[in-house]
């Protein structure tokens, strides 16, 4: 194990980390929020600084790494800077408890959005931002990692790919020979993120009545005044599919505008981010031969299809009356928020009819596609697996047949479609491993009240909150369902509880191996 | 395609089918039932009889069947002989609907044990009998199905050998070879039934005071009466693993006797069959080396452990009170009711705590060993899984790993691993697949009441109780949760889902692609 090389590499992030962490330090000095709230981020970046600097010091024999060291290294990072981000939450004690502060700082830079924050009135500005930038920051973060490891081209099973690496590759090689796609990926992805803040920034971002029926016209007014604060906010969630909401009710307050804006950005931020690198470089037709983004369009048509009609239709009662424009914004709002795996909400989705609920349980399961800010299990995976299935099926009938399955374009190779069943199936007996964990928790068979725009009504903590908070961790989405739903908070979860499910979006986040990785005694053997 | 051939032996299956329906219609007789009973068990059995006869007469050119030809006639003889068994309840008028008698008798072959009788003591005992021996025979037919398919050992992978099969095996020549071993295990199936049958006859079957108290001291007579009937019908519960309850309640009214020996039946015919075998032939040393006996066993153990302690600790609140003996029996009872897949109840699980709900519902998905009667998806499966991802670990951390994973004593092929991996991804696909099919129905939302030893409660129709209900089909348990648990039945399903469901329990049977494989219409153009 090559510690130096290591420790160097990680002390440049934690490097990063610091300076990143001097926006939120800028914010509280705009707000001029008390000294407590400066210091809060004062002193983690010295620390990252001082820490990172040393890391530097020590000169690696090996400059280059092995592949196990590369994903010990990622899942490294991960942690680290997860452990670090969660500082300034407990200094300013808007988050007091530190595991709580973790639990919400990897659900914002793994992007999930789920939050154990009660009162988001009560928490200041500063935190507000740190917490949606992390989703900024963690949508670029994946987009460096997918880089990394998938460098040819996309094909979109990233696990494949990983593996069909040459052993122990040269992380400096492959990341200079990178370098200039990653700029133009990046230059995208702060590209559309600004485009979306100039359009929020355009047309009425928040429904002044709304809030000022709910809430009162002071906060209205405030509302109206940090009109570009929140802008920021919501573009920094969709580019990311975080989805951490800011002021009372996630985006339920916001105006249609603005509603139909994210829903459209949310949906962009979903597609591989190859295929806008395609339109950059003049073969835009290209992208029109994507499976993967045809079926992305089809899971998205078919989702808001079957959830508009279900919610005009009245397929089963619930207690909000939605107008025919409301029911559709919702509907198309809610796919495009659940499959992209942000996790923002218009409404509390939580008391639909069954096969809304259910679809868009299926969705979260899914995610949009490879190569995206988003989580989930990925579009590309489904369409692979299908494929599979079917060339299973046709070999069982006729031993002869050769199977000709192609996925964009390329012969699916038996070893792809293995390693996606192993995605999958390593996918689910996480999910089932935390519900089970879950199932400890004292909090289960607990009633707490909600209340939304679907009134004031109780539930109970039963096995569909568990079902759904390990779904909505593994897949880093962010609201779940029953007393963990988009107008609950994941607070009410014992310390342990919150341990599990923020491993679960690390596991997520990372696709599993790199954190069983990292947390294999072999890996750190001396070789 | 060679229908002929595929006729003859469907049609020698339907001779037998009318021929096992002579067992009912002697109940029938023995009882005394009115005359529609009767005939509604000699119509069925005159046209099978018939039908089968006519069949037999076109002479095939070719004797052997090609694989796809083979798997595409297990899955149509179970579609025949549901669809014939279906009818005795429709003519008695016990379950005077098609589809609901359909998806019980399904319920019955494939050993699951779902119900939608509501009122089980408003069933005639013929009807009973044919349930509960469907399950019986269910159970034969499983180990048919695995000793045809899975000639040299059974190392549990049925998927694999399936496949390693040469292309095209007669099925006739394998059926000769492996006449003396098919013989010795429905030897080993009836003698272990018939022990079974005689040690509950020995002891109390049914508790005569609590019955008395429930329901009647007319009734706990009639129940004494009948003794050999019920502890008949009982053991063909456990021997299949089916569960269908034949007196209120379930097994709530069973001594604690008949309760301990029917756990412990259980767990043995949970136990793959070919172990029996090898202490037959007296190298019952061999058997102590199993790795999957030894995890079926640790689970259980593991199982038992958690729900006992859960239930005396009281972790979570729920209505009933046991003395430690009864929590102990309890514990143990579901545990092997619920893991063999047979699904028997002695109490509402369905208002435990949390964790032995999940506890439970974790046992479903995993089921017990392959070569048994139980459903699920089987405990070799999960052994074959975890070491796989284990192997991927190690290859990424060292590309030069060659894995030397064992499982019974041979070397783990990377196919077989595979192939496992397909199998559980498919199977969490089909699984979700059926949620999603069920979150139409207009039964969503609605609120039952249930009564049972937990007292009496209201339960929503939510989106547990399709969860649970795809469960429990899919693996052939038997009672789910929530509105369709224990002290509940699918009849409140729509006829929609209930197909569903039953094809949900001939996909989890047939271990999913003799399914595919029977509606793919390549399996039937003409090569």
């Amino acid at each position: 194990m090559n510690f130096k090389a290591l420790g160097k590499i990680l002390g440049k992030i934690m490097i990063l980390e610091g300076a990143l962490m001097l926006a939120p330090l800028l914010v509280s000095i705009i707000y001029n929020e008390p000294l407590r709230y400066k210091l809060s981020y004062v002193f983690p970046i010295l620390a990252l600084a001082i820490i990172g600097f040393l890391l530097q010091l020590p000169k690696p024999k090996r400059a280059s790494l092995y592949q196990k060291e590369g994903f010990a290294l990622v899942a490294m990072v991960w942690l680290v800077i997860t452990l670090f981000g969660a500082i300034p939450f407990v200094i300013s004690k808007d988050i007091p408890n530190y595991i709580d502060a973790w639990f919400e700082i990897m659900s914002g830079f793994t992007t999930t959005g789920s939050s154990i924050i009660s009162d988001i009135t009560a928490v200041s500005h500063s935190t507000l931002f740190w917490r949606s930038f992390s989703h900024w920051i963690g949508g670029m973060g994946i987009l460096v990692f997918v880089l990394i490891f998938i460098p040819e081209s996309n094909d979109g099973s990233s696990m494949h790919l990983l593996r069909a690496e040459s052993p122990g590759p040269q992380v400096g090689k492959i990341v200079s020979k990178m370098k200039v796609t990653t700029r133009i990926l990046y230059l995208i992805y702060l590209g559309m993120t600004a485009l979306q803040i100039i359009i929020m920034c355009c047309g009425p971002l928040i429904d002044y009545n709304a809030v000022s029926d709910a809430l009162g016209s002071e906060v209205a007014d405030a509302y109206q005044k940090n009109k570009v604060f929140y802008a920021l906010l919501s573009s920094f969630g969709c580019a990311g599919t975080g989805g951490f909401g800011f002021i009372p009710n996630s985006i339920q307050y916001f105006t249609p505008f603005a509603q139909y804006v994210m829903a459209i950005f949310l949906i962009l931020f979903g597609c591989n981010f190859s295929l806008y690198y395609l339109i950059l470089i003049g073969k835009a037709k290209q992208i029109f031969k994507s499976e993967e983004l045809k079926s992305y369009f089809l899971i998205v048509g078919v989702a808001v299809t079957l959830i508009f009609i279900s919610l005009v239709g009245k397929l089963g009662a619930f207690p909000q009356t939605y107008t025919t424009e409301e029911a559709f914004r919702h509907s198309l709002f809610q796919v495009a928020s659940l499959i992209t795996t942000a996790g923002y909400s218009t409404t509390d989705f939580n008391v639909w009819p069954m096969l809304a609920r259910t679809m868009l349980i299926v969705i979260m399961f899914i995610g949009a596609m490879a190569g995206s800010t988003a989580g989930g299990m990925k579009m590309s995976r489904i369409v692979i697996a299908a494929k599979g299935a079917y060339i299973n099926v046709r070999k069982l009938i006729n031993p002869r047949y050769v199977p000709k399955a192609k996925f964009e374009g390329k012969t699916l190779e038996e070893k792809t479609i293995s390693d996606v069943f192993t995605f999958i199936t390593l996918y689910f007996f996480i999910f089932l491993a935390a519900i089970f964990l879950l199932s400890f928790d004292p909090v289960n068979g607990s009633v707490i009240q909600i209340v939304s725009d679907a009134g004031s009504y109780d539930v109970t903590h039963g096995f569909f909150s568990n079902f759904s908070a390990a779904l909505t961790c593994i897949s880093n989405v962010g609201p779940a369902f029953e007393a963990v739903g988009p107008y609950a908070s994941f607070a009410g979860y014992s310390a342990f509880s919150k341990i599990v499910l923020t491993l679960t979006m690390m596991l997520g986040r990372l696709e599993i191996l790199p954190v069983f990785i990292l947390f294999n005694p072999r890996t750190w053997k001396r070789t």
